[in-house]
């Protein structure tokens, strides 16, 4: 079963690797954890709802305290941590499971009629608190759109599939599988977010090199909204206006609820591997990466590991006498300390993947890359979705773990990082803390590239002063970040808590734009109120 | 110098080609030439400006007539016919030439002082209205960003170049190729349109299969509002809500003057070279493009002609001994009457394009495509600025000429492909008139691609039954397109011509979107009223 507190399915757990706990206890001292609350305990606190009149409305909508538990947080760390003490504060006073189109109308007809608040769930995966209820005094409806889960159509020629806006990643492949087609949108929380959770949040999968981000695979769909139902068509490529797909994109449940996703996908390929190539040092490593994405290489898929992150991996990767092995090899080819790892995708028809690999082999010898072949790149895609669950494991031996993720341009990717780096590095030094801090770099573009930092604390002996810790890390490297040429997010959204930075990196009049359409389409801002802006 | 009453230089006239005539009035009649009104004429037919005090502002406005002549109209068949006729109708009160953002937030301060209208003008190549004044009673100011034509910055790693928005293309080009670097944006109008325009009209190039649309090169700018200056800061990708530079894209003026552009740039390939192949017939040619795209094998062009288009290019061509060899070598390989004929690039580093041309010539020969090398290829990228110069040479044969566009899915390609032609072949049997219609398939995608149609019809015994010819063909063809899954424009933008179509396209709640961003950013309509709607 899905888990209430955390990540994923209970039944399964992955240890940290042999040496793990000691490569952190060594760089950030030894940890215990906190007390997690029990679902009963957390079920006991939940207050009657609040929702007026549900005549009509009963078989749609569940108010009973443990539905409500497990739609009251996302994945954040703020979200851990009032999930696992169980101050949880505010739960939605309702949770309705529509299966149609007409359904969610009489939803939107409830709330506008009865001056409630309405928050669209899809998998309840935000790290950035898109789906938390907020007190503003009016009772709050969860819409999870959990029902609508399925393949609803196929045009093979256009190469477009629809969905129900709540498929989540496993079945949205799977039922493209059976026809011999892929939507390839991978993104890290595939096992759980939804296709209209990636559409609303503006999402991007892994292999965004080959397949686009979300916005590039969004070709049209339905959204229901308090003003009625917009149909957006799906037309290839338009000279006709402003996209209106691009206002959806990213519109966190402001202007209504996204029901129907079509969606652009791609023939399986005949060939996918990941390939591992180590460089040297970053500055090597990082020239590289941009001349593979900047030469248009057909690759898949491209990550560049910092020195810090490659030796994380390599201490994390169990199997430690093989790491040692290929370490001596690394270093007898010029990739010593400092090393940098690099893992690209090759995707396509036989020839394709082949032409690629060769272009892409060159540029890596030209900054003297040692490839070594397949191996730990077909670990790193077996492993691509359960990292999340090293969060559990992390958990439970006393260290908080969180990322924080930007976009810039090149000419800025070095500045950034570093700053962004000690930042979280140094954050904690007045309360005699460490954490440990590394980074990759991800979702490449001819202009820049996606920064990608995760950090490991200590929890503090209380859960308040664990969540102050987190507050201090969080705040001030999100306002390095848009202070200094990134975005607030490349592919976790804005929700609550990036909504603050959101006016520094768009402007007043940026701003202004944003809210003239969620102004237009919620004039009573009754659809997840607070998220993206006030 | 440039003509005032049709496309490009007057020194620069291209001849139709031997038996060209002849092929024409067999298949439409003979034609005979409508007389051409004098620049001289018009200018005296030029009102008194009715721009209020000029005070402080009359070095940056002009408003003597010629230049008012000059900036009046666009290149659509209705703006031709204005101008050739003479009944212009309205002009600009006057023109503003601009040089820097302080001028133009002086521009926008008077427009909105002294109640009057302003249209933003790039290179005036417009054809579908988007810079003709219409009659609102308020004086009418249109601003040239002409002088804004500079590269005022380049920022190598990151492949990002700044232009002022008034640069034409080949001053894009020419000032990029300067440090090694191409935009890669070649629209049929290149010669005279600009970045700020490609912006603004969400323009697409014929390399868009490499460079993409301007969507994918727009990186962000500048634009001067009613209220204030909006910086579009240059992030690769966001997810930080939905995209500013998606509501400016498109917006055709009418939320301010896009003043910088910045764009992604891409280094000059090694290798560029363009192919033909002829197919047997229609249903494997538009099968083989489909898969070419579909396989995403790296192409950086692609243009499919049908039967009649590929019938009138070889008639067209000049050389009929030539041409004549090349049939009968065809017809021995099978591809004979009804043939189409497939013009592709590769562009890249050499590995790429060897590798490219053949996975391409792979696909070709899987459904029948005869190659013939890179010869018609060469000839094509050596005229593809001139065609519009075309259009004059037949104007002075007495031939109107003029094109519709559209995009839409792969599956409803063909569906939609017939009945414009259909729609414009007979559209004026009723006045006993023919139509030549021909058709081609370009800017490709996975999920469809654009459908672009010619048609030369007579003119009529006057200017006004000709407009009245053009209408019926034009409103009714473009219903159709809009009825029938295209959308209105994928290259031209909306304008006022195609504005009426664009509700039945967006919808009711579409609408409402784009309506919000005018309405916030100029609730008093004063910058380009009716433009792109009401």
């Amino acid at each position: 079963m899905r888990r209430w507190n955390g990540w994923g399915d209970d039944k399964f757990n992955l240890d940290i690797p042999e040496g793990g706990q000691d490569f952190l206890a060594e760089r950030i001292g030894q940890a215990s954890a906190l007390n997690d609350c029990t679902l009963e305990d957390v079920c006991a606190k939940v207050p009657e709802s609040r929702l007026p009149s549900l005549d009509g409305l009963s078989d749609l909508i569940d108010t009973s305290p443990e539905i409500r538990v497990r739609h009251a947080r996302g994945q954040s760390l703020p979200d851990w941590l009032a999930m696992r003490s169980g101050e949880i504060g505010l739960f939605p006073d309702g949770v309705a499971l529509p299966s149609t189109n007409s359904e969610v109308q009489k939803l939107l007809k409830y709330v506008q009629e009865n001056d409630v608040h309405l928050i669209p769930y899809g998998g309840g995966t935000s790290v950035a608190g898109h789906i938390n209820p907020v007190d503003q005094g009016k009772p709050v409806l969860t819409v999870s759109l959990a029902n609508m889960n399925r393949l609803i159509d196929l045009d093979r020629d256009s190469q477009l599939a629809t969905f129900g806006a709540g498929t989540p990643g496993p079945l949205v492949e799977s039922q493209l599988r059976a026809h011999g087609y892929t939507l390839g949108h991978f993104p890290q929380s595939f096992e759980l977010s939804t296709i209209g959770g990636w559409v609303a949040s503006r999402s991007s999968g892994q292999q965004s090199l080959r397949y686009g981000r979300i916005e590039q695979l969004f070709a049209g769909g339905r959204i229901e909204t308090l003003q009625g139902t917009l149909e957006i068509p799906t037309i290839p490529a338009s000279s006709a206006g402003p996209d209106i797909r691009e206002m959806i994109l990213g519109s966190e449940g402001r202007l209504g609820l996204i029901t129907e996703v079509k969606a652009r996908i791609t023939r399986l390929p005949e060939h996918e591997r990941f390939h591992v190539v180590f460089f040297p040092n970053w500055d090597k490593a990082r020239t590289a990466a941009r001349k593979l994405v900047q030469n248009r290489i057909q690759l898949s898929m491209l990550r560049l590991s910092n020195a810090i992150e490659t030796e994380t991996q390599l201490a994390l990767a169990g199997h430690p006498g093989l790491i040692s092995l290929l370490e001596k090899f690394l270093s007898l080819r010029g990739a010593d300390d400092g090393k940098c790892m690099m893992t690209f995708g090759v995707t396509g028809s036989k020839d394709q993947a082949s032409a690629s690999l060769k272009q892409a082999r060159k540029v890596c010898k030209e900054y003297d890359g040692v490839y070594t072949g397949t191996k730990l790149g077909s670990k790193w895609a077996e492993k691509r979705f359960t990292m999340p669950y090293l969060r559990e494991a992390l958990w439970q031996m006393g260290y908080a773990v969180d990322t924080l993720e930007t976009a810039t341009d090149w000419e800025n990717v070095d500045r950034l990082l570093e700053k962004m780096e000690t930042s979280l590095r140094t954050g904690l030094e007045d309360k005699q803390e460490k954490s440990h801090v590394f980074t990759h770099l991800s979702h490449f573009y001819g202009q820049g590239c996606s920064i990608y930092t995760t950090y490991v604390f200590r929890v503090a002996d209380t859960y308040a002063e664990t969540l102050e810790r987190w507050k201090h890390l969080k705040n001030t490297t999100s306002e390095i970040i848009v202070r200094n040429g990134g975005t607030i997010s490349h592919q976790h959204g804005v929700g609550k808590d990036h909504a603050p930075f959101m006016p520094i990196e768009k402007g007043e009049l940026g701003m202004r734009a944003i809210r003239a359409l969620t102004t237009s389409f919620d004039p009573d801002k009754r659809l997840n109120p607070t998220t993206l802006l006030d």
